[in-house]
């Protein structure tokens, strides 16, 4: 099976950090004149705002909100920072109910210098502490496995055998993974994990970006689709053809397009969503 | 079990990369005057050199050559390409012989904007195209997997499973891998495939160093052994409750080390290794 190609933005979704010099008001607005259909709120964006009325905006907007980014970051060498990560992952699911985002994406944590093993173990405990609230909350938790460049600090999670392995230990509706492009590209198992995700209903989200050579700062140096090596075409046909139907978003840390005309990048985003993704 | 405290430098190994300042003849000198006992070397050390008097004078020098560093980058866009990484392995194979180097370390190697899927069976092929050769030389070829970040232009075999898969595939005696602590520190199959490997014997190679939070370079920027988070000593320790007795090869590219006095540096090295290795 070949994926169909994308013909529209009915299913491009745009992390409100990928625009990060834009308010989540400008975002919106922005999105909404570009015809794009979903927008994915990263917490720091709603910071000062009343986040209920912030989610109705969005919607009056025309936007569908795919996820609110992030919780996690369960790991902590002492129990006092696990809780103070358990309490944060509570908040955050209350945001997501008053925002109206259906799914929150989990980061789920490293502590530097404690082995990846106890790590582990503290996610698996903090889903495990907050998993009944997203629950009763209505909000799903999407695990994202990271790239293991960032097991140092980021997340001990970091194949989607793995998040598949913690997701369906759980078996619940509310318990995911999220597959971002960035991350997982490499894994020789991606289609075969893709595929037994969807097979446990744990395919919850789908991020695309691209993978930059030379890549020159490690966390904000994503490139533009179509701008580097990831077979991005034939990832969103292992998500389709697996039974994915949710949105592609679009998220890209990047100072480079940061520093430049954000109404520019956007159109740039439009272009390659519709000829690489 | 608990791997045994290094007491001495017996089983030190250093790559003349690490002290990429000296020559490879200030090099032996050096870790002579250090009680260090192997060397592995790389191809640029000796570059103008006769090979076979290098390698004498480094074993006058009462240094045993591990390996020689390194063969591989099989893949390329285009049969020439291919060709010519046969025909420059070949040279590598002729060069192990005459430095009486037992071992060479493959970076197998990835044509960026091919599929990694491609790549692999590139590999593969150029291994199957050089394994006769270095059966006949006596020279065992090393398939190190390297850390996915790497996995855009330098390896398209970014796991111990996966450098097993292919050395076992070949079931040869003059194939195996290299375990760099670097690339594979992160991966929850870890100890599993390095009991793998050496059931198949195929585990012919140890590199340490270690992974600093924040990396600020992506190649040239490793740390010295207990500056950053990867667990030594219980690697070390899975190594050899598999069996494995070799040397344990500091391997560190620092663009931080190499601006600073390599005599102190080599000193720090030693303390690193009976302290954290």
């Amino acid at each position: 099976m070949k994926a169909t190609e994308l013909k529209d933005f009915s299913h491009l979704c745009v992390h409100t950090i990928t625009t990060k010099p834009w308010t989540v008001e400008q975002a919106m607005e922005k999105y909404q004149a570009a015809g794009i259909k979903g927008i994915s709120v990263w917490r720091d964006a709603l910071e000062g705002r009343n986040i209920s009325q912030t989610g109705d905006r969005i919607r009056t907007h025309g936007l569908e909100i795919v996820s609110l980014v992030r919780g996690g970051f369960f790991a902590a060498a002492d129990a006092a920072g696990r809780q103070k990560s358990i309490e944060d992952n509570l908040r955050c699911i209350e945001e997501a109910a008053l925002l109206g985002s259906p799914l929150i994406v989990l980061v789920c944590g490293a502590a530097i210098g404690q082995p990846l093993q106890v790590s582990r173990i503290q996610i698996k405990e903090g889903i495990e502490a907050v998993l009944p609230a997203a629950a009763k909350a209505g909000v799903k938790l999407a695990i994202e496995p990271l790239q293991p460049m960032y097991a140092d600090t980021r997340s001990a999670i970091n194949t989607l055998r793995q998040a598949n392995d913690l997701a369906i230990t759980f078996d619940s509706p509310f318990l995911g993974v999220a597959v971002d492009v960035y991350h997982v590209w490499w894994d020789p198992d991606l289609e075969k994990e893709i595929r037994r995700s969807a097979a446990h209903n744990c395919l919850f989200a789908f991020h695309v970006c691209d993978w930059l050579t030379p890549t020159r700062d490690m966390l904000n140096d994503r490139g533009l689709m179509g701008e580097g090596c990831i077979p991005l075409k034939e990832i969103r046909e292992w998500m389709e053809s697996a039974g994915f139907k949710g949105f592609n978003e679009v998220e890209i840390f990047s100072n480079r397009y940061w520093a430049t005309d954000q109404d520019e990048f956007l159109e740039k985003i439009k272009e390659a969503y519709l000829q690489h993704v």
